[in-house]
């Protein structure tokens, strides 16, 4: 098995860090977006939606989408659950999940992707006033993420999820795209302050 | 349990179908988006992401995402298995329920919200630009997803999915948001036809 992956993109983070909580070491190719090798033929015969990271199976089979990825390897290693435990955990982890992934890292990627000198390729027309709607959509997901950590240690409960892992790449994601996380916001900052502790976080 | 629905969001009709292929039925209650039902206090204290659908279990918890309501189910009434089965087959939905969201749903949405009269007010500022950006993606997508249909009868393979829930709702979703689905197309449009002819898209 093989993960194409790439140091600068957020979701190939999501990748590395559920498999490093995974206590999971798996051989990685590099690809280099700022020189568009996603959007290369070889790539695209790997992966059509020229999206990454993405994994090759030992008989050539791909799994593409970070998400999609991590449940290949939960379905394989199932210890420690990262997907929750029993229907009634599993569905709040999935739920936490969306809710990161809908009102904190895309709103957070939008803004990145809309505003950044880096971005003007990849992202193109850039709309500066996307940006900053989604800028504030970001703070308004931030605020009610941190009302639901008030009395709990992670977000879907008291066991460390992939939500957690999907909440601390979208809060690290929100310094080059030039979102202040609110000083008042004390139980989200707690909780990235817990997550990025983690031997994880450096993945 | 009861479960909070909109006849008009393409998310909550997500949730009807699967209840439908799982032959469940649910006491359902409608929240008025034109009204911004949503957007209220009473329905907050429900969800306050103010996401619609969501399910409220008999103890008072509340399940919302709609694909978190459909794991809820899976695993409660496994038969017939719309998450796939296996490792390999629940990472294989789990990849093509991603990318029929990010590559086709989403876009969709975006054009819709962007450029219909009746979201000026849910989607402010309304960006002309952004919604004819998303058009073209939809167009891309739907080339790829008809690419990948070439050989197989299902989008994650031979079996009928949730993967395949969010490709009809996102193809019927196509036409308030003005996209035309290219008579090329061909095993794109089969693809629809067979999946609107099941009982469940009724639903």
């Amino acid at each position: 098995m093989r993960i194409y992956n790439s140091k600068a993109a957020p979701n190939a983070r999501r990748v590395r860090i559920f498999l490093a909580e995974k206590k999971l070491d798996l051989p990685m190719t590099d690809v280099d977006l700022g020189l568009l090798e996603h959007k290369t033929p070889s790539y695209s015969d790997i992966n059509p939606f020229q999206g990454v990271p993405a994994l090759v199976l030992d008989d050539g089979a791909v799994i593409a989408e970070s998400v999609a990825i991590c449940r290949y390897f939960e379905e394989l290693h199932p210890e420690p659950p990262l997907f929750g435990t029993g229907a009634r955990g599993r569905a709040e982890v999935e739920m936490w999940q969306r809710r990161l992934e809908l009102y904190l890292f895309m709103p957070v990627a939008l803004a990145f992707r809309h505003s950044h000198p880096a971005m003007r390729v990849l992202e193109s027309p850039q709309l500066p006033e996307w940006a900053e709607v989604n800028r504030a959509r970001a703070l308004v997901g931030m605020a009610r993420f941190d009302e639901a950590l008030r009395e709990r240690e992670f977000i879907a409960g008291d066991a460390y999820s992939i939500a957690d892992i999907t909440g601390l790449v979208a809060l690290d994601f929100t310094r080059p795209a030039k979102i202040a996380i609110p000083e008042s916001l004390t139980h989200l900052r707690r909780w990235r302050e817990t997550l990025a502790a983690r031997p994880s976080a450096a993945a």
